[in-house]
C-alpha cells in the first residue's frame, strides 16, 4: 500500500458516490482498540453549515449505532476492486459476533483527527466528526419508503459527519 | 441553448458539488404561472432509501419555503459560466418584492416529472420530488454551528428531494 495523502472534501466524489452503490462502503467506528466495520449502501455528500459533510444511517438494532453513540465520530472507507466479497460479507455479519476485521484481513490505521481507526486497505478515508444527529420521523415520510424500509421500525438515525480530511491512495491521484 | 437529454442522476456530481460552493446553484419551487428562485450553497447528494437524492434546506422565512410546502417538489439548477451576477442577485432579493426571473433574464421551462419549472439558461437541472423533510432540532446540533448558523432562530427545514430526472446541456457530454 503506497502512502496516502490527504486530499480536499471532494476530490474523489465519484469514485465515493458510484462505489456506496455498488458494492457499498465500509463504515467503521470504534477506537484502535475496540470498533466495528458495517457496509453502507447509503449516504450524502455535500456542503451543509459552510461546511464539507458525509451523512450515512445507522438503524438503532445495529452493533455500530453504539460505538458512533459512544465516539461521535466514524470514518467511511471506499473499497478497491478485489474487495467485493469482503464488502459483502461486513454487510451480513454482525461484530457482536465476529471480529470482521481479522476475519477478512483488515487493517485498522489511527486517523488523524477522530478516533475511529481507518481501513489500510481501502483506497479512500474519510474522517468524520458528528455535528449533528437525527432520528428519521416516519410522519414526514412518504408512504412507499415506509413500507419498503421500516416494516419493522428500527427507524434511522442519520448522522450528520463533519469531513475533518480525507486521505486517499496514491494510485488515484 | 441546446438541447437537454435526460442523464443519470450522478452523471454530473463534480460540477455540481463544485459550482454549489462557488458561486451558488438556483433553487425553483411553484409551477409555470408562479414559481420563485433562490440561490443555495448548501446541499447533500447521494443514495437514500436505495434511491438518488437532493436534499436542500430553505429557512421558514424564505419565500421558498411555502412554495416547496405546497408542491412538494423543487429543482436544482446549476448556473454556467457567465451566471455570476444573477447567481448572486438571487441570493440577495427577496421574491415577494420582485420578479427574479424577469429581472434577470430566466427562462422557466416545464419540468418532465414535478411542478415546479427548471431554468432555461442553466446547464444542469434537477427535478426533485419531496420524499421526506425535517427540521433542524438544535439541541443536536453542535454548539460551534449553532451559534455562527442560528443567532436569529429561524431553523432550517431540510428537504429530502428524489431525484427523478437530470437534464444537462449538450455541451456537457
Amino acid at each position: 500500500m503506497k502512502k496516502k495523502d490527504e486530499v480536499s472534501a471532494f476530490s474523489y466524489l465519484d469514485e465515493t458516490i458510484q462505489r456506496l452503490s455498488e458494492p457499498g462502503l465500509l463504515l467503521v467506528s470504534g477506537n484502535m482498540k475496540r470498533a466495528n466495520v458495517m457496509t453502507i449502501g447509503w449516504g450524502l455528500l455535500g456542503i451543509f453549515w459552510s461546511k464539507p459533510f458525509f451523512v450515512v444511517a445507522v438503524r438503532p438494532s445495529r452493533y455500530t449505532h453504539k460505538f458512533i453513540e459512544k465516539t461521535r465520530d466514524f470514518t467511511v472507507n471506499v473499497p478497491g476492486r478485489g474487495m467485493e466479497e469482503t464488502v459483502a460479507y461486513c454487510g451480513t455479519v454482525s461484530g457482536r459476533d465476529r471480529d470482521k476485521f481479522e476475519e477478512r484481513g483488515l487493517t485498522m490505521l489511527p486517523s488523524r483527527r477522530v478516533s475511529s481507526p481507518i481501513i489500510e486497505e481501502c483506497i479512500i478515508n474519510y474522517e468524520c466528526r458528528v455535528a449533528y444527529k437525527t432520528i428519521v420521523n416516519i410522519e414526514e415520510l412518504s408512504s412507499s419508503i415506509l413500507s419498503l424500509c421500516y416494516p419493522y421500525g428500527d427507524y434511522h438515525t442519520l448522522y450528520f459527519g463533519e469531513i475533518l480530511t480525507v486521505h486517499a491512495d496514491e494510485k488515484l491521484k
